[in-house]
């Protein structure tokens, strides 16, 4: 059994901590923090209805300092997670992090040294890796389908209009964060997939982050047409372009496209895309186009044979256990995402088995937020990725989140 | 009537002087030209069938000398563009210059130089300007559908294995291009259009250059799975990556982002999208996603709702002209575009009116190829692109290629 503290009880947290972690048979939560008092009595009640009993705290680090805690769930604002996650290391506490972006490459740093040091294990909790479609297509790649894979590609494609604007009521971190800077504030959703495809830092890694953003239109004209806006939203003066456009190489002569997406209208997509000399996968209509596969000239007419064709491939290739889910375990958040990836961790955990996605995933991909503000910032000047395996990229081995076979 | 040359008679030349030019009524082919004498030959069986009499020639500049002649087409390799260009530019003839990348940025301020000072018309022959859906989605934009516009995107997705890999037989410059230079080697199809949306070299135009190449895999391997593949085709190690990524930055704050896409296997595309800050257009689905629009957490969902609603957006926004095409006009090359484009030119030249497609715009698109040439061979650093106007991009006024009012 893990005794675990829950840090963080927004949006996020609430959602997984009443859909996930309470349906959880190895996991008890014993204490539950926020900075807020009525996010805490939120997360108390939650527990109380699922039948369990913990203590609340709007201190983390008190919290963390209650007997017989195994494992934090680190659920808070970006700026937080790196601070919690070394603190908790340092003693011991197992950490499974939500995702987001960092501030600094020394954060990032200071992450992979705490880990090696302490050993504690550390999981940075990028769902989007259990992606049906990005695994489908993983999977795929894996056997050869693809070919050699030269080039993927994603976007974090989400209208956040409402919520970004209306921040600064509801406390949510991402309002100072889009007024203030400009850069890919949340790029693992897509990253995440595309790296683990691409084995980076397992006999690959990334070597230049170069970002170009646009002009910030779409949330100051968004708040114009609403007439509810406060003061503080009519007077914000937004720094965060609407679409930042990010280019990765790698050391094994691919490149990954990013794009953060999330001011303007449309509707959500995360636009995986995987291209090698043998065919390629669209997540968007979960296209699959193979070498022989006939061509076609207007793409509508394409788009239009192959759309969802995707779903033949899945008897061969989608691994068994996304074939047998449950309708209450895919109900449980983001079509079940969130349920394989806590439930990694938690295996891994109990197991004592190496994390699916770990310390080095975790600072390489949020490295991607701060080297894109600093390419922006020098108007698109390539930053250098550091190496923060320290060059045991070349020889550790391959490391998919599931069996893939 | 129009007294015309035609130089460079390889498959797109022929195309277009059987399928185009013998159907222009203002137009008389006197001569044409071609460096070997069987694509003279065809050239000139071609207009006996349409019932002309031109002379052959294998010197462009011989045949230039003929009297009488008021307007050359340039369908020749890429790296002659220029120099006909600007030699005919001088003698007071009439360029129509098909489409290609630039070698030198020393050519297109040649180019720009050249025009100015003598006056002579010239247009660049990008046919993509009249494709239906960019001509769709700019005529939705003009009318404010869209909202502020901040990014635009496209690509040139065109499976070329068999034409390049098989170049040096049958005497193709991509061939020799693919071998030496890694770049967008072919930007316009996917800049044009966005160009004239975002009115670049009239009250915009574009800062910076970067660009990203993958490994070059895609023609090896496929020259590999080739049974009847020559000597020189396996000895081939090309230099030309897979997919080239190139982001442009503005003046006016928006970014654009193309893609060369022409050595693995795929259907044909050129993923023109629209990003605004009311809506978005996506051509590769047809797709109009306008703000208030359902949004959806399954892309498949979204686009299997979305997929072709374009349609639904023509009968107000597409130009009557393109409504009103004959089937013969349509059939008469990439559905409609050469037809409409080389009419274009034909009505300006005869009107004594400003060229749609001018000596700026061929100059600033063309200059895409030289500059992520540069860019890609110093890691993605971004390059400035040359103001060719001379500073008139501030105050001249739009010129959207037809009239979409």
């Amino acid at each position: 059994m893990i005794n675990a503290c829950v840090i963080g009880l927004g949006l996020r947290g609430i959602s997984l901590l009443k859909h996930v972690l309470t349906r959880i048979d190895e996991l008890k939560i014993t204490c539950v923090c926020d900075r807020y008092e009525d996010r805490v009595d939120h997360g108390l009640k939650i527990l109380e209805e699922a039948g369990q009993k913990a203590k609340g705290f709007t201190d983390w680090k008190e919290a963390l300092e209650e007997d017989g805690i195994n494992a934090v769930f680190i659920f808070s604002s970006w700026d937080a997670h790196a601070t919690m996650a070394i603190y908790a290391m340092r003693k011991g506490i197992a950490v499974a992090c939500e995702v987001g972006g960092e501030y600094s490459i020394e954060n990032c740093f200071e992450l992979v040294k705490t880990q090696e040091e302490t050993g504690t294990p550390y999981m940075f909790m990028e769902n989007c890796c259990w992606g049906k479609d990005e695994l489908l297509a993983t999977s795929m790649a894996r056997k050869g389908v693809f070919g050699t894979i030269v080039h993927c590609s994603g976007s974090y494609s989400h209208d956040l209009r409402n919520e970004i604007s209306y921040g600064h009521v509801t406390r949510h971190y991402r309002f100072d964060n889009y007024l203030n800077r400009c850069c890919d504030n949340y790029p693992t959703h897509d990253l995440g997939p595309i790296a683990k495809l691409l084995d980076i830092n397992r006999g690959n890694r990334i070597l230049t982050v170069s970002s170009f953003a646009t002009k910030a239109a779409g949330l100051e004209e968004y708040i114009k047409s609403r007439t509810d806006a406060t003061e503080e939203m009519k007077n914000a003066r937004f720094k965060q372009g609407d679409i930042i456009t990010t280019v990765l190489t790698c050391a094994n002569g691919e490149t990954i496209l990013l794009r953060l997406d999330t001011t303007l209208p449309r509707s959500y997509s995360r636009d995986f895309t995987v291209r090698g000399t043998k065919g390629m996968y669209m997540q968007d209509t979960n296209t699959v186009f193979l070498d022989g596969d006939p061509e076609f000239f207007e793409p509508t007419e394409y788009y239009k044979q192959a759309f969802n064709n995707g779903v033949k491939y899945e008897a061969e290739y989608l691994p068994a256990f996304l074939k047998n889910m449950s309708s209450e375990d895919k109900a449980s958040g983001h079509g079940g995402m969130d349920w394989l990836t806590y439930n990694a961790f938690v295996s891994a955990l109990i197991d004592g088995s190496e994390m699916p996605i770990d310390i080095y995933d975790a600072a390489t991909w949020q490295a991607v937020t701060v080297l894109s503000e600093m390419s922006i910032q020098q108007g698109g000047m390539p930053q250098e990725m550091p190496d923060f395996t320290g060059g045991k990229w070349a020889y550790r081995p391959r490391k998919d989140v599931c069996d893939l076979s």
